[in-house]
């Protein structure tokens, strides 16, 4: 089940579509081109969490390609008419998981594309549907990941804006490439490296990593400098472990860094904290008392 | 105008569509994830230009992305079907130029993508619409070029499958964000270099460069080696160039080589042999005695 609405002028909270029917041009530059941006936020309990999180990394990745993108209140309403859909449709096929404000997780999707050439205008719109089993199991049993070269050095983001560093945008095939070879070879997920090696991030998630000292926990994340994105749920978790007392660093991560942490994670927006067990094929250390710590700050997180 | 047509199991000739309505799956991986390929052929006086070579990159980019697309026939049955019906169609609007073997020209793609997530099934069409007359216009008046970084070495391919260098995928927003870059800094397209210093390839080209010595002249491109596209245009003109007595180079090219070439043109299926004015700002070196002759050779590729 997944539900459609579609950013549309005429209709100010939204135009309802039917997503198991075609509803795009084949002409759309989102596809001809993987040109457009996206973002994917997580609904339980009733709420869309992070949403202005996710709002303005959409707009940051739409400026970051010379995108015009509808405006916050328009995706709000989107959102909004979009959940209550699901929760409706949820309410008919009636299991209690499913009911709004139950532990159902969905995923709410916002993405904008360039449009048909020559229209002149993009398309918008949000879909939410079910959340994956699978990355909900892996929260639970963690992953297994390779680090895999993404090519780039760490300084390119700085010389090169037309690479599109920092944007979330529709171009994922690298990604999702990464991801099958991590699956062909044993692996569950990916941690790309720079090719000056570097730590960077996963092809759909943020990278970070614990260390005990004493009584002092430090939560280490890779500088954003290194064109990675900017990770939302990372971005959230870092304010509520300040508060909890933690000590927070963003630093140039290297591979060595991650084998010797006390605990390493992939974090992102769906799957939330997912413990990392082994890198290439190597266990690394894990921490049930630091994941669990952390992952009930991400679920405080609104 | 924009003819559809739909590879479909239940339809052998191919399910020919109505291109201005919505045809696609919003769910689907080609608009989600960028992920698929495809290949842009030129139709001209009734005859798809290179349609094996199309056919075969296809097939590669295809097989470096994991991804199944429908065998060779599917896709002749599919652009025959949606060529004669673009023809049918331009004989109704009539102008002399669009009547099948007429002068007009008009692009052919071929786009196959890993369809909706779970539905284990990919989705392909094939359209035809007119060229773009920008083309067409640069392909006389030439282009000026900037050089911009791509970001990665030129080790990168053989080192980072995962990547896809050299296939064609519809993750195509950086070459679509370089092209724009061009455009906002005075110039008309790109020509991207390595990190490490090598001339790669155009976002929508191949780079071809020439130099005469006495009768001896040769023509020049960057070795596949760099992980670039194998341009079917150059692979073509090559072949034909060879036999008209041109000497042949698959170089390690570097920016100085274009700088002192006798001529620099960026080649591809649908704008042909479009000679580059300028790179950075300076005036190179052009040569209309060459590109005549090498538009000659590309005017006979079949």
């Amino acid at each position: 089940m997944t539900v459609l609405v579609f950013i549309d002028p005429s209709a100010p909270a939204g135009r309802v579509a039917d997503a198991s029917a075609p509803q795009l041009s084949v002409l759309d530059q989102g596809v001809t081109r993987g040109d457009g941006v996206f973002e994917s936020a997580l609904y339980k309990g009733g709420a869309v969490r992070k949403l202005d999180m996710h709002l303005a990394r959409l707009q940051s990745s739409a400026q970051l390609s010379d995108l015009e993108v509808p405006a916050e209140d328009a995706w709000r309403a989107a959102v909004a008419t979009a959940v209550a859909q699901y929760d409706d449709e949820a309410r008919r096929s009636a299991s209690a998981a499913d009911a709004p404000g139950g532990e159902a997780e969905a995923v709410v999707k916002l993405i904008a594309t360039r449009g048909s050439e020559g229209s002149g205008h993009g398309t918008s719109w949000v879909t939410v549907s079910p959340a994956p089993a699978l990355g909900r199991k892996q929260r639970e049993s963690g992953v297994r990941v390779l680090f895999l070269d993404r090519g780039y050095d760490s300084t390119v983001a700085e010389r090169a804006p037309w690479l599109l560093m920092g944007a979330k945008t529709l171009s994922y095939a690298v990604n999702m490439a990464a991801l099958r070879y991590a699956r062909s070879n044993g692996a569950d997920d990916v941690i790309f490296t720079s090719s000056d090696g570097r730590v960077l991030e996963g092809p759909t998630s943020t990278v970070l990593l614990a260390t005990r000292d004493g009584d002092e926990k430090r939560l280490i994340t890779p500088t954003l400098r290194t064109g990675i994105l900017p990770g939302t749920t990372q971005g959230a978790l870092f304010d509520q472990a300040e508060e909890a007392g933690w000590k927070l660093g963003y630093g140039p991560v290297v591979p060595q860094d991650l084998l010797e942490a006390d605990a390493v994670w992939l974090v992102s927006s769906v799957r939330l904290l997912t413990p990392v067990t082994s890198i290439d094929g190597e266990a690394i250390s894990t921490d049930g008392e630091l994941t669990a710590e952390l992952s009930g700050l991400i679920e405080a997180i609104e």
